[in-house]
């Protein structure tokens, strides 16, 4: 099979590499329905977060169960399933507690870029649809792999109640799916911070009742005029910059929250700030696999449609444009057809 | 009237100051039944936060009201009040939301270390009682004016239940009165950090279970072994440096619970490993109006004895010895008798 490959920075090769295997006897081998790149690839391939080697990339994913391992119990051969960038075995203390991303037998998903996948602990890992999906709602299921079930983590993170006003902070794609998360979640004014129209469009579409496009102070002095001087009940901080973080502490009340979903990359943050700023501070790897038996639902109910952030659509031997589009932000997001 | 005053590192005088009057019409004098100093006023006192000039020092009061302004409604002469070291009007949107410590009109409440003190907001700030208290119970209601209130935040902003383990970092008295914080709360399993015998006595006494005396990576890896190498559901930081932060974050479980109760000095958290960590970071000035109802009848019921973190007991005008008493470790924490 032909997968997708990083070389180095801006370097992304379309080749050769084995069929993935059972390796232990609890994984899975699916093949897969739909594939993406994710915002987070994007710093690897910027040359921003080195690499060791040439690196299999991908790590959103659903498909059909090829074949499992002899103790896998409860993802069967023909299954539609859905999984997480992060395994997980879904049965230690820290799983039963929702924290599937930290589980103590993680490991992180990669080279999900190709036509097939092999799925540790695919018990704890996956998770099956009751019948093969409608093929158009594939888009949707794949977000739920990640970036939606990201963008639903900051807004859980970030303790998004009915009547709240919240700030998402970041128009990527997982901004515009905490927009959706926050709406779906009741939040009353959804502030969308975004300088791009057709970002801006989407999350209109996504529930955000205000856009801001200010950014670093006057971003913030903007948000607190817009809340009578207090801040906003809940800040969701969807990049990961050192800008974007304190933009986002800054536009939170006292007593208020703020969440963090992307991986942050040269962020300090000055403890006696933070301690005045009066915030509630949460994030981390989004525990995806908690929320994908709700979010696989609320898709197959067409409640949500959260496929809509892919704006390109490619062959998967086309992945080197799907990456320069994005990079270039010719593209939100690029789905990618085996 | 003679108070403290800080001139510089190591140097408190007890000298002459004029009698607080009323100054808005908003506010109260008192005189008071006891004050004490705090283990942040050791920060100026050691010299590492620069003060600007002579600082009248103390925030930390109860007693009786003198005298009040024209539009204080519900706070009267004759009654017996504690108050926070933050004024607030108890009215605005955030101290609805219980962060009173933030109020849009919050001021810092200093020179409690004398016989009068004025305090504004009254009504916002000063919490009375229904009958002057009997005179052994004053120890214990002046603690709850800062020091309790402080370790109970310290408790609460750790999402402290029952059946959990905790862990307190800082052996000082608002980490002594945190572990009777969450030994209230219902936490099962408490476990000290200290390496003071006086105060392992005293954590023991209020709740502590455990006592662990290594510090940074050895005590680390010592709650990770007590907790089959997950870490503690909740842990309290009270100390405010680098060392005390980083042992905290280090202790908690992914999806666990981290609080800071002291102001840091010189501390910085790397964006990253917050992040990977998955803890909840949450702290600032407590906010004890937010307490003072519960803990002052708690108190007066008997039930609480946080008072016992007064182990000297000085004139008023013998606070220089206070100080250093406290500076050099031979004192928790001094009360002072006008």
């Amino acid at each position: 099979m032909q997968g997708a490959v990083l070389y180095g920075p801006r370097e992304v090769r379309f080749e050769q590499q084995e069929v993935p295997k059972i390796n232990k006897a609890t994984d899975a081998i699916i093949s897969l329905s739909a594939t993406c790149i994710c915002g987070s690839d994007l710093w690897p391939y910027r040359g921003i977060q080195p690499i060791a080697g040439p690196t299999p990339m991908g790590h959103e994913y659903c498909g059909i169960v090829e074949e499992v391992g002899r103790e896998v119990r409860n993802i069967k051969p023909g299954q539609f399933v859905v999984g997480s960038f992060a395994t997980s075995d879904n049965t230690c203390v820290i799983c039963r507690d929702g924290y599937q991303s930290s589980c103590v037998q993680r490991e992180w998903m990669s080279g999900a870029q190709a036509p097939f996948l092999r799925v540790p602990f695919a018990d704890g890992t996956l998770v099956p649809t009751k019948d093969l999906p409608p093929k158009e709602l594939i888009p949707s299921l794949l977000a739920t792999s990640d970036v939606l079930g990201t963008g639903w983590f900051a807004a859980d993170a970030a303790n998004v109640k009915p009547g709240n006003t919240i700030v998402v902070v970041g128009d990527g794609a997982v901004g515009l799916l905490s927009v959706l998360s926050a709406k779906q979640m009741g939040a009353e004014r959804i502030i969308a911070m975004s300088r791009h129209a057709s970002r801006q469009k989407l999350a209109r579409e996504f529930g955000a009742t205000d856009i801001v496009t200010e950014r670093g102070d006057e971003g913030v002095a903007r948000i607190e005029e817009m809340t009578k001087g207090i801040g906003a009940d809940s800040v969701l901080e969807c990049v990961g910059t050192q800008e974007s973080m304190m933009q986002a502490i800054q536009c939170t009340r006292p007593g208020g929250y703020v969440s963090y979903v992307g991986v942050p990359h040269g962020v300090t943050l000055d403890g006696e700030h933070l301690f005045f700023s009066h915030v509630h501070l949460h994030g981390g790897p989004a525990p995806v696999r908690r929320y994908l038996p709700e979010l696989i639902k609320l898709v197959l109910n067409g409640e949500i449609n959260p496929g809509k952030v892919f704006d390109l659509v490619l062959p998967l031997n086309e992945v080197a444009e799907g990456y320069r589009a994005m990079d270039e932000r010719r593209a939100i997001k690029t789905l990618l057809r085996p």
